[in-house]
């Protein structure tokens, strides 16, 4: 079993190639070989005893994708994304990465099965972000394409293709659409979106964090654990349920941020929460406004998709996997 | 009034240019030029004494786009399409035209505009093929898009596109997603819709016409007429109301075989429905089953646009149009 993913070095990738070679198979089949790309070269990952090639590449650059799947990839893990905040700051280069990059993918995969049998299974990270409000309370798997954003119209005229192309057999793909990731490890960022995991890893940490909106609001998260599942999951699963709606939201888990917090208490102790600093901004507040709270994700659960069950269980996953288990100041 | 219409050579845009060269007014304003321009050089309108150009060239090719804009019209037609058998059959030609051709004409718009102040309105003819089966009995304004073809794939991206560039202000975009036009004018062909026009134009025409399906097989229509209504309707109101959902479903009417032949029988008489031979075609029947019936179209009506009344008057219309009032055999 030969895997490719593409967009090896970003946080969901390199937590799935860790999973991968921790779990030495997919599918029940070993894994065999890896090729691991990324504009900035991935690292070769330790303990792992197949072939392993990585490679610093824009998949939106001349004969890349090509490049990428000449090793015949069984199945293809397509993370590689220009972000939200900079797909919408720069209309150009986002249209390149998002679209036109998985464009290519997919013609190099067409080009290379017109000239043999090759047909691998193609994992596409789709977004929320191809929703745009007024949403329902609940939104329906069946909820229509309705983007805000130029990184949401990308994802979703990716999810087309992936359809188009899967219904004419060029390859068997599934676009997953993740929810918001939470706890996002590293540094704080000042993503939008930023606070969500911000109000949880800082204090954990023992670092002070800001709270930018009220506790009211309500989103739709899942843990970087649950996001490498659904990716696995989504490469194993037999996709002929799918017929031609090729693309799935998520399962996750919708909490306010007051339900946040009071895991937070739960799991870290009223010292965590003590770190948590209101300092309102009705400009995050206005855009977060328009953000899912929750989605149906019954066709997902049908098909096996598993969420985080609560928000203890996020943090505590973000304890063992980040923190060596160790939460700052003790609960 | 300056007014380009990409597609100018189909029955469409040659009805459009007729019906703008009668008014000799859009939005109030009179018509004081039109671009015309189609694969093969449209016919220089009579009768109009604006300024006209006219062209042959493919939208898709390098430079085209830039060219056909260069006048800054203020409204623009893109009718410009390949059409679904043909995009189904031929990959690459259906991508480079229908998507590739529509994203070069947005991206010509955006580049004139970032010269000096520029923002015309398009209207983008869309289709109910960016819907697919299973659906439900009435289709709502707000079903999912679920292409089953390459066709309705293009027609979906090019939608995102255009809701995308409008919500940055690079253009003031409309998707019009039309019914089946019926009765289309000309020659039999073998389209799988092409029975829905056959089975009145010929008869009509005194000539036999053959029906492949069953007479319950419900669908969606608009006369050629009413298209050229919803084009200029589009062209003419505020857009505002539609935020950033920027494709729009028009109204129809929605009726089985069965009444259409009631119609026909009503406006013809029963010698023109004695011309329909009823040749069952499986295939063409199965096609068909996945075809949607009925539209809600609540948006579009609350927009103003306006569908035919009965079938009566769609072969009335076309009798009136095409026939010059007289039907082969009389009534």
């Amino acid at each position: 079993m030969h895997i490719l993913i593409l967009g090896a070095g970003g946080m969901i990738g390199r937590k799935l190639t860790a999973r991968l070679v921790a779990d030495g198979t997919l599918r029940g089949e070993p894994v065999t070989a890896l090729t691991l790309i990324d504009v900035v070269e991935p690292a070769k990952p330790a303990g792992f005893s197949g072939e392993v090639k990585t490679r610093a590449a824009d998949l939106s650059a001349p004969g890349v994708a090509a490049q990428s799947i000449e090793g015949r990839p069984d199945v293809i893990f397509h993370l590689a994304a220009i972000v939200s905040g900079e797909a919408e700051a720069n209309f150009e280069l986002g249209y390149r990465v998002n679209l036109d990059g998985t464009r290519l993918l997919f013609e190099a995969i067409h080009a290379l099965g017109q000239a043999g049998q090759y047909a691998p299974r193609v994992v596409f990270t789709s977004s929320l972000a191809v929703f745009g409000a007024p949403f329902p309370d609940i939104i329906p798997d069946e909820f229509f394409l309705t983007p805000l954003t130029s990184y949401g119209t990308q994802k979703a005229m990716g999810e087309l293709l992936l359809a188009d192309y899967s219904r004419r057999g060029i390859f068997d793909g599934i676009g997953i659409r993740l929810p918001t990731i939470c706890i996002r490890p590293g540094l704080p960022n000042k993503a939008a979106s930023g606070f969500f995991s911000n109000i949880l890893r800082e204090p954990l940490a023992g670092q002070e964090a800001v709270l930018p909106v009220d506790e009211s609001v309500r989103h739709w998260h899942a843990s970087p654990r649950s996001a490498v599942g659904f990716l696995l999951h989504a490469a194993t699963i037999d996709l002929a349920p799918l017929g031609a709606r090729r693309s799935v939201s998520m399962p996750g888990l919708s909490a306010t941020v007051g339900e946040q917090i009071a895991a937070l208490r739960r799991v870290g102790g009223e010292g965590a929460v003590k770190l948590i600093r209101r300092e309102p901004d009705p400009t995050i507040a206005r855009i977060v406004s328009g953000w899912p709270g929750r989605f149906e994700a019954g066709q997902a659960r049908a098909l096996g998709f598993q969420a985080d069950a609560s928000f203890d269980d996020i943090i505590r996953a973000h304890v063992e996997d980040e923190l060596g288990g160790k939460i700052a100041g003790g609960a």
